[in-house]
């Protein structure tokens, strides 16, 4: 069983999860995952998966058989598990908790894919309305403080499986940098009495350097201060603290919106592996002007090392004002 | 040239540096160094590397050529220029600075060896005096506010040059979760009347179960809430703030225990690429007894990935308990 464990040095919380230890994979540091001939993740293979949490399938089908589109289910190892107990030890300097949270993967499709930018776009909409949905219950539901979706695309950006597949964690605690960046993006709001988020997006599409893409509903850019080549940071035109609020019309949007980015970054960096981090508001946050969620596109181009782990920032070799211009010349090729 | 890029929403500092870019091997995420046959850090190829700062050498050899033991020389392809003329451009949102700052190597040995641990006690002992002369220097000069050294070892652990070599940056800005670590042990010193290092090390010594090595001036243990398989803290016994003023004695007490480490690491997790930190104080602090340096070894196995990007925290698939037995396990045979 895992459990949540703080330093009281930098007030960070770890996971300490042994089943994830068990994972295929898990430990290698080199390229490879497991071939997707043999892959528990496609249609009729559903008995080889922990059983599904909610899924977008066709009205004649039943849960935990075929004739679904898109697919969430349980971690098979999960980092968290939502049935403990809540305990929580503290001896004064030495704090756990039971490791209670969620953990779900999102199979993005049904059959082989190992790519989410090459789904159609509808088919894209299925899997962001996935998350929205779900985290729209983990909201009602309160139980849980903070959830985040991600996707890890490619074994180097930490994926052990080749089927197209996303995440999902909720944790009972908001993440230090998630309380920072709404401290941060409040006291801006107080001062000049204008979101942080429009502000962000009205600068960089007044600089234009590092814009790469603007649809009805949504904006994408390189941000001024990338980590990484080719990061790309994608707000909604109107802020809104909580993802799951996003309207049907901003799904489709922001769907076509992600495909366009991610076949761009693909032929602009030679298909990178990638991690994309969707942030939100904490549960159970009132909506807030003060904050937006926003898509960020972390290519795994670099190395992080012991830098990045000394100082917790980072040195990035590609100016995103570069990485913007050649993504801007695939968009428009 | 670099530059240094604000982010307003995290207040994270991020290094553009183009330079970067034109390493061998810099962007590649596949395992592979040069190989050790063509080593430009080599006793007797000097006119191959930058010029030297700063070399442990016999005292009949010149700068820049052979003789010597350590040696410390500008990097090749700098994050960061000491030379620069401090430039701030701060737009009311953007805020850049050129990339002042100092980003050194030290070729940790004359001849083809990949492995720190494989060198004799007696020159790791060079080794980390330099580290100390150098740091010592710095602080002396006033120019920087911050210090760090690391190492890299393995490619999956950011190394591109496979000749045994650490890293020494000096930056301009103090690091955010410097200033936290800073914070947090000041006020525990403040509520409780004792330094949070001490208070540390003796926690971890009675608890026994992460414990691993003691020295007569160190111990070392995998931290309660360790972030990697087999992470490893080791501390001064007498907490000092800044890693510059350790003497003689405990210096060559510090190679020997390393040494140790390293070695039963290779042993316990088969010869993994790792990562390790030296934090110490600001170079412009003075000395305190609130805080204290330490060394952090961070062996890369596992991926980071989504998760981490999104949450600034850790999944760790090994109990620290168990690596810290398994360690034992190896010392003790």
């Amino acid at each position: 069983m895992s459990e949540w464990r703080h330093d009281p040095l930098t007030n960070r919380w770890v996971i300490i999860a042994p089943e994830r230890g068990l994972r295929p994979n898990a430990t290698r540091q080199e390229p490879g995952c497991g071939p997707l001939t043999d892959d528990p993740f496609a249609e009729g293979c559903e008995d080889e998966t922990t059983p599904e949490v909610l899924a977008i399938r066709d009205s004649h089908s039943v849960p935990n058989g075929p004739g679904w589109q898109v697919r969430g289910i349980s971690n098979k190892y999960p980092a968290l598990h939502p049935d403990v107990v809540r305990e929580v030890h503290d001896d004064g300097w030495f704090r756990s908790a039971t490791g209670g949270g969620v953990h779900e993967v999102i199979i993005e499709c049904p059959h082989a894919e190992t790519h989410l930018s090459r789904l159609p776009t509808e088919h894209i909409r299925l899997v962001l309305q996935l998350y929205r949905d779900r985290l729209a219950i983990l909201r009602r539901e309160g139980r849980w403080t903070y959830a985040i979706v991600f996707k890890n695309h490619g074994p180097a950006a930490g994926a052990t499986l080749g089927h197209a597949h996303s995440q999902l964690m909720a944790l009972p605690f908001v993440p230090g940098v998630v309380v920072d960046e709404l401290a941060a993006a409040r006291r801006h709001r107080e001062r000049i009495g204008r979101s942080f988020f429009s502000e962000w997006m009205d600068r960089e599409r007044t600089a234009k350097s590092r814009f790469v893409h603007e649809s009805s509903g949504h904006v994408s850019f390189c941000p001024y201060a990338s980590r990484f080549p080719f990061e790309m940071c994608v707000l909604p035109v109107e802020p809104s603290s909580h993802f799951d609020d996003i309207s049907e019309a901003y799904l489709s949007d922001l769907a076509a919106h992600l495909k366009r980015l991610l076949q761009t970054l693909e032929a602009a960096a030679d298909d990178p592996p990638y991690n994309f981090v969707l942030r939100t508001a904490p549960l159970r946050d009132h909506e807030t002007i003060d904050y937006s969620w926003r898509l960020e596109i972390l290519p795994r181009i670099g190395r992080v090392a012991g830098y990045e782990w000394g100082t917790g920032w980072f040195i990035n070799p590609l100016p995103p004002e570069i990485a913007a211009e050649k993504l801007r010349a695939v968009l428009s090729s």
